[in-house]
C-alpha cells in the first residue's frame, strides 16, 4: 500500500497517487502528468482510477492525458455536464487491493465538489482518510466566491458538507486536501503539510464559529480575486483541455530573430529576480519572477498571443514553460538565447527601475515629498494597515486602472516585500509612465524601520 | 514548516526530518546520513537536534556522524550511559521555528525509549502529531523480549507508555513510528504508513486487549528472534560507532584475485536472486539476495571476516556495501569483477542447486519417500501450519543446527517463498551435504497446489 | 562549438551531435530520440539538421520522429528513393556557426552511403573530422553483404570511398564512425573508441592490403549473419517508421493474466541472467539475456505477437522496451508483476536447464560419451576451432534448423561463453525437447581446463 | 577500453581518465574527485595510477586526496622536489590492461611538466593519443612567464618539447591537454574540443613560426597576469593540500547572524549576476557573479578571512563552495539565508550601481562631458583598441591602483561585455566611492552603436 503527495509549487497544488494490490488512483492530477506514471511504474502498480474533486479553476487538469496513456477511468461529481469521464454519486464504492474508496458528496466550493475516503480494509471499514478537494484545507476551509448571486446558499452548502460529512468521519482520520499553504484558493491554510479532521476541528481558525449562521456570514463577507483566466480554465476543465503531447520545446532565439518577434506582437515575459530586472529589462517586457507566474501570469496573459521568455538560466525555460501550461497557455515560442546580457551587448538599449529602501520612503514621508506611493497588496492586506498617504491598486487590477495612477509624479511601487511591486513597475512602464521606482522590501522594510502608517498620529 | 519520511529498506526503519524556521531536527539518523543534509539543504535549514528515540539493537545508529558533519546537538533518554550526547527527561522542550518538540518518557521497548510529542505552535500547544519509537507501531507494539528476566516487567512499562502516555494525546494525533511493514521489530504492522493515535486505539490488534494483564501475557508470550549482531549493535550505540567516512570502496577483483583472497578466508557473500544462484554458485559462498541482506546477514557474518561480493550488476555493489554498513560490517573488500560469468568462463569449478516445483514435493509426500523436508521458517510460522512429516530448524539458526540435519537423505530447503530456503540451501552445501534442493515458491506454492499438511488426515 | 556522442548499447551505435552558434546538427538519431533535444537544450542549441549516413539495417532510425519535435530538415544519400527528408549530393556544404558540414558520398555498404566532413573554419577549411557511418570503423570497416550478386561491385565501391575519398582527408583528421565495439556490422573492431585517419590507415587491419583486388577478394570471402528483422528496417528506415510517441507502457500482469494471455498466444520473453533462466523458467518461454535483446531479438521476434516480459528487476522494464523498440517491436503489452517469485509462488509448474561445468564437458568427450554438444556459435567462430565432436548451428539459424538436432539423446548448447547458449536451450525446451542442459562457461571454461579440440591428436 | 574527459567549468580545466583492462589511470584530477571514482565505478576498473603533468598554479590539484581514497600511486616529473608521490623520467611505461602509457618530458611551462603518450597494444605500440598538460593546447601552446629571470630559456624549452618532442609523434596523434577555451592559460585557444598534432601542427597560430628564434621571441613579447593565489596554489600542489573530507557545508544564516558575522570580519561574496547586483547589494560586499569565480576570486580573497555567500538560489551554494574549493579556499562559513530579499525585507539599507546604455557613454563621449570610463580589461584587450578617453586598470590590479582613480568624479566601470566590470564596480562602492555605474554591454555595445574610439579622427 502505498500514498504519495505531488506537490505542483507556486499553485500549491497537492494531488495525490495511491494504490495497493497493483493498481492505483490519482486525485486530481496536474496536466504535466508523467510523476504519476513514473510513481506508478516505481510502485509497481497500474493507474486504473482518476478522481477529480471538482471542477478546478485555477489550473488545468490532467485527467483526460493522463487517462490517454494509462487507460485509467475518470470520475468527477454528478452535477456538472463534463463533456469526459464518468459521474459518481454518494456512497459509490471502489477498491484497489485492501484500498476502498468511497464518495462522499461535499458541495460548497463548488456544486460538483466530492471527497474521497480511504479505508485500509486489512483493518477496518472506517475511514482512515480523506482526500477533501477544496472543501476543508488544513487550516482553511475552501472559497465560496464563485457563484454571487448564491453567495449564502453555497457557503450553507460548505458548513454541512464540512460539519455533518466530513468531521463526522472521526477526529482520527488524516487530511489530504487539493492545496497548501500559498495557495490562492485560502489564505488563513498552515505551512504545517500534516493534520487530521480531529486536530483540524479544533484548532482550524475557520471552523471555530459558533453556529452555521456564523459560518455563513464569515464567508460571504470574504474577498477573493478572481484572475482572468478562471474563465479558460472552467471551460477546458468542462470540456477536456488539448493535449500537451506534441507541443515544441521553445527554441533560442538570437537578438535580432526576438526583437523581430516583438514587433511582431510578441509578449516579452521576463521570469529574472525583481533586482535583475530593476536593473536592466528590454522596453516593454512585462516582469513575473519565475515563482510568481502560477499565481500573477493568468492575470496578465491572454490565451491568443505568443510568448518569449527572458530568463536568467537556460534550465528556468522548462520550468516557466511547465507553469504556463499548467495555466493553459501553450504558446511560448522562444527564449532569449545569451539571456539579458546578449541584449545589453548587442548595443540594444535597456530600461532600467531604481530600487528604493524603506528608510528613503520614511524620509519622503515624513518630509511630505510629493510622490505617488503605489500600494499594489490585495485589499485584504491593504486595509489591515498601509502607509500613509499609500495609494491602492490591487497588482492584478492594475492593468485596468492604470488612468487612475497619476503620471506626472513619480510613482513607487509597493507590496509585501518588493515582489508584486516589480510586475506593478513593469506594467506600468510598459505603458508609458516614466518616473517609477520600486520599493525592494516594502511593508516588511517599512515595518522594520518604523514607517508612518496611515492612521497613525500625523499632527 | 517541513517533515520528511528517510525510509531504509530491508530494516523496514523509518527516520524522520522536520523542521521551521531555518533548523531542523532529525529523529533516529541511520548511520548513511548524507540524506538529511541533502534534504535539509533543499529545505533551507540547518540540522541542529538529533533525536535516538532508544538505543536501537538492529542498527548502527547514525547520530554521533551525523553531528560530527552539522555540529548538531545529540539528545537520548537518561536511563542509559551514553558514551556521547545529552540525556533528556520527560517534559524538555525544543524550538524550531514554530515547531516545538516534547519529550515523553516511553519505556517497555527499552528502559531509556522516549516519544517525541510534536505541536504546531501557530496553532495550538497541543499535539499534532508524535514520534513513537519502537513504542508504538502502525498495527503493533514494540518487542519486549531483550530484558528475559524482566519480561513482564517491561510488558508493563510498555502497556503504561502506551495507554498513559501516548494514546491521551489524542485521537486526532498523528503517528510516526520508527518501524514499518518488514521490519523484525514486529510481525503484525501494516501495509499502510499513515496512522493516528485514534485509528490505532480502535484498529490496532495488540491494543483491543481487555486490561493491562492481559496486554502483559500476551507481550511475554511473544517468540521474537535475536541475530546475533544485535550485540555488536547494541555497544556500537551506546559507546558510538566508528566513523564510515574514509572507508574505502570495494575493489574490482579477477577471478585469482578473488579465488586467492577466499583461500586467505575471506567470505564470499553472494547476493543474486535465488534463481541465479540455484544454476551456478561459487562453492563455499554463503547466499544472501540482496534484499534479504538487512534482515539476515547479521545471522551469519562475523565482524572479523573479509567479505567479497558476487553480484548480478556492478550497481549492486554500492548498495550492499550500504546495507552492510547500517549493520556495522565493515570490512567488504571487494567484488568479483564480471560477476560469475567470469567465474565460469575461466574454467573455475561451480556447483548447483536443483529447484523443486511444489507440484513434486506433493507428489513425494503422497508417495512416502524418502527425503528430509527442511522447513527453515519461524516457529510461529512453523506452528501455525506445516506439512506433513517437515523438519523444522529456524533459517538463523541452521549454523547451530547442522548436527540435526541428516546428511545421508536429500534435503529440500523450505520457506515461505523459497527466499530463506536459498539461504539455507547455501549453508548446508558450505558444510558438505551433497544432496540439497530447494523449493522455489516453497509454502506459497504448496498452498496452492495443496500438499498435505500435518495434521491433515492421513489414513 | 560541441560535439557528443551517443552511444546505443547492444546495438553499439554511436549516433553525434555537433554544433555551434545555436544550432545543432544530429548524425543517425535513433529512435528513442529525447537525448539529442536533452544535449542540444543543455549546449543552448537548437537541432536544425540531421544525416543519415545510409538506410540502416540494424536498427530503425529516428530521424522523422525528431524533425517532428524540432523542424529540423533530414538529408541522405541521393541514390535510394526515400520516403521523407532531402536527398544530397557530393559536396553539398551544410553551416553551423563556425562549423563547416559537407557531404562525401562513400558507397559500398550501401549505394547511397554518404560521410560529412566537419571543419572549423575558425581555423581552416580543411577536414577536421569526419564522420564516417558504415563505410570505415575503427579497426575494420563496413559489410559488403547486403547485395550478394553485386559481391565485387560494392566491395570494390566500399575501397575506393575509403581509399580515394575518406583517406585522402588527411592522417590529422578524427574519425568518427556509426558503430564501435560489439557490433553486428563488423568484427574486427577495435575496444578503443577514439582515432584518425592515420591510425587507421596505418594501423586497420582491414586496410592492410596489398591493392585493391586483395580488399576486394577478402571481403566477397566474408561471412555476415542477417537476422530476418533486417528487412523490417530497411521497409521502415525508407518508407519511415510509425512515431513512438503515444505507445502504452507495458502493464504489469498478474499470474493469471499473464497466463491467459500466454493462451491468447503471447510470447513469453524472458529477459534474466543466463543464470536465473537455468534454475527456473515458464514453460514455453524464450530466453535472452537484456545485454543481447539488440543483437538477437531480431531473430526470433515477429512484428504480428504480443510480448510478455519477465524480468529480475522492475527497472530492467523500460530498458528492454526501449531495445525493442530500436527494432521495430512495438508490442510490448506487458510484463510478470512479481517477477518469476511470483510464478513459483502461485504453485505454476516451472522448468529448469541443468548447468554443465566445462570440467565435466571433457570427461564426457575423454570417456566418449553418447551426447550431443550443440555449438551455436558463429560459422567463423566454430571454423577457427571446437571441440572434438561438437555439433554446429548457428543460435541464430537454430529455429529454422530443430530437425538436425537429434531428440532422443542429451543435447547440451554451448557457446562462446554460456550466453547464447542459454538462448539455444529455451528454444529447443520451447520445441519439446527433454533433455537439455546449457555450458556455462562454453569455449572459454573449456580452453582453459583443456577440452579436447577437434583435430587434436585423438589417438 | 574507455576514455572520459572531466571538465572543470570555469577553470576550464581538463583532467581525463582512461583504463583498461579493470585498472585506470586519472590525469591531473581535480580536488573535488568524486567523478573519477564514480566514472571507475560505473567502467567497473580500479583507480590505480594518478599522473600530474606538472606542479599547477591556478587550482588546488587532488592527487593526494583521490590516492587516499583509491589507494592508486601519484606520478610527476622529477625536477621538483615534491613532497609526495612518485618521481617519473622519459621513458617510464605503466600498462592498463592493453593501453600503455610512456612519460615524455615536454617541459617549458615548467620545468617538470610531462606529457603522457598513449598507445592501444591491441594494435601498434605507437602512439595513438597524448596528453599534453599545458604544453600544448588546442589552438595555443602553454604560457612561459612563471621564470621571469628565464623568459627565453623556459620558451625555448617549450619549442624543443613541442617541436622535438610531441609534434614527432605523429600527425594522427589525438591531443588532450590540460585546458580548453576559457582558461586563464591561454588566450587563442579553440571553441574546438577534439584536435591531433597533424591538426595543430598545420592550424594551430602559435606553431606558425619560421624558425625556433621566432616562437621564442613571441613567448617572451607575451603578457600574462599572475593572480596573487598562485602563490598558494604552488605551494598546496607541491607539498600536498589540506583534504576536503569534513569541511562543514556553508550554514545559513538570518540577516542578523550575517550582518554579525560581517562586523566580525567576514567577507561577503556576492555570486549573483551582474544586473542583480547592480540593483541592490549589501553595502560593503564584493561581487563575483558565479561563472566567473573560477578565474577572478584568487585576485581578491585572502586564506585567512571567513567567507559569507549572497546567492540568488540555494543551489548556487553547493556549486560556489566547490568553485573555492578547488582554488583553495576553503573558508565558506555561511550563506544568507533568503537571499537578498531577506536582507531588503529586514529593512537593512542596501546600494545600488545604475547601468549605463552604450548609446549613452557614446552620448556623452561625443558631448565631452566629464566623467572616468575606467576600462578594467586586461592590457592585450585595451591596446588592442580601446574608446576615447578610456582609463585603464586591469581589473584583477585594482584594489592595489585604487589611488589612481579620481574620487571626485562619476565612474563608470567599462569592460568586455559589463560582467569584469561589476566586480569593478563592487570593488570601487567597498572603498568608498560614491557615484559608480556600470556599462552593461561595454566595449561590444559600444562596437554596436558606434561609439569613438581612441585614435579615431576626433577633429
Amino acid at each position: 500500500m502505498f500514498l504519495e503527495v505531488v506537490r505542483s509549487q507556486g499553485l500549491a497544488h497537492l494531488s495525490y497517487i495511491v494504490g495497493d494490490g497493483g493498481r492505483a488512483a490519482v486525485i486530481d492530477p496536474r496536466r504535466d502528468w508523467q510523476i504519476y506514471v513514473e510513481i506508478a511504474y516505481r510502485q509497481g502498480a497500474q493507474i486504473t482510477h482518476i478522481f477529480e474533486t471538482h471542477r478546478n479553476e485555477d489550473y488545468v487538469i490532467g485527467s483526460l492525458e493522463l487517462a490517454g496513456q494509462t487507460g485509467a477511468d475518470i470520475y468527477h461529481g454528478w452535477q456538472l455536464p463534463f463533456e469526459y469521464g464518468n459521474a459518481v454519486r454518494e456512497g459509490d464504492e471502489f477498491q484497489l487491493g485492501e484500498i476502498n474508496l468511497t464518495v462522499l458528496e461535499t458541495p460548497g466550493h463548488t456544486y460538483e465538489s466530492i471527497s474521497i475516503v480511504l479505508a485500509d480494509t486489512a483493518f477496518s471499514d472506517r475511514a482512515a482518510a480523506v482526500f477533501t478537494g477544496d472543501a476543508l484545507f488544513i487550516g482553511d476551509v475552501g472559497r465560496t466566491d464563485f457563484f454571487p448571486d448564491k453567495a449564502e446558499e453555497v457557503a450553507a452548502l460548505l458548513y454541512d458538507s464540512i460539519f455533518q460529512k466530513i468531521l463526522p468521519l472521526g477526529d482520527h482520520v488524516i487530511l489530504y486536501p487539493a492545496h497548501g499553504a500559498g495557495s490562492v484558493c485560502g489564505s488563513g491554510m498552515a505551512a504545517r503539510e500534516f493534520s487530521t479532521l480531529g486536530y483540524e476541528r479544533a484548532f482550524n481558525r475557520a471552523l471555530q464559529v459558533q453556529d452555521r449562521d456564523e459560518f455563513i456570514q464569515k464567508k460571504v463577507n470574504e474577498h477573493h480575486y478572481q484572475p482572468p483566466y478562471f474563465k479558460r480554465m472552467e471551460e477546458y476543465n468542462l470540456k477536456g483541455a488539448p493535449p500537451l503531447a506534441g507541443l515544441p520545446a521553445p527554441r533560442p532565439y538570437g537578438v535580432r530573430q526576438f526583437a523581430k518577434a516583438m514587433e511582431d506582437g510578441m509578449t516579452v515575459l521576463d521570469i529574472r529576480s525583481p533586482e535583475a530586472f530593476a536593473a536592466a529589462f528590454i522596453p516593454g517586457s512585462l516582469a513575473i519572477p519565475l515563482d510568481m507566474l502560477p499565481a500573477f501570469a493568468g492575470y496578465y496573459l491572454s490565451y491568443q498571443e505568443n510568448i518569449g521568455l527572458v530568463v536568467e538560466k537556460r534550465q528556468e525555460v522548462a520550468l516557466a514553460v511547465r507553469y504556463l501550461n499548467r495555466l493553459g497557455y501553450d504558446r511560448v515560442v522562444c527564449y532569449l538565447e545569451g539571456g539579458l546580457t546578449s541584449w545589453e551587448t548587442s548595443g540594444c538599449q535597456y530600461d532600467g527601475i531604481p530600487a528604493v529602501y524603506a528608510g528613503e520612503i520614511k524620509r519622503r514621508i515624513e518630509a511630505g515629498e510629493e510622490f505617488t506611493l503605489l500600494d499594489v497588496r490585495s485589499t485584504r492586506e491593504f486595509t489591515a494597515r498601509h502607509l500613509r498617504n499609500a495609494f491602492h491598486i490591487y497588482v492584478g487590477d492594475l492593468p485596468e486602472h492604470l488612468d487612475r495612477v497619476p503620471r506626472e509624479r513619480p510613482v513607487t511601487t509597493f507590496c509585501g516585500s518588493g515582489q508584486r511591486a516589480i510586475i506593478a513597475a513593469s506594467i506600468l512602464k510598459k505603458n508609458g509612465f516614466k518616473q517609477v521606482e520600486d520599493c525592494l522590501g516594502s511593508m516588511e522594510a517599512c515595518d522594520a524601520v518604523g514607517c508612518p502608517l496611515a492612521g497613525d498620529d500625523a499632527s
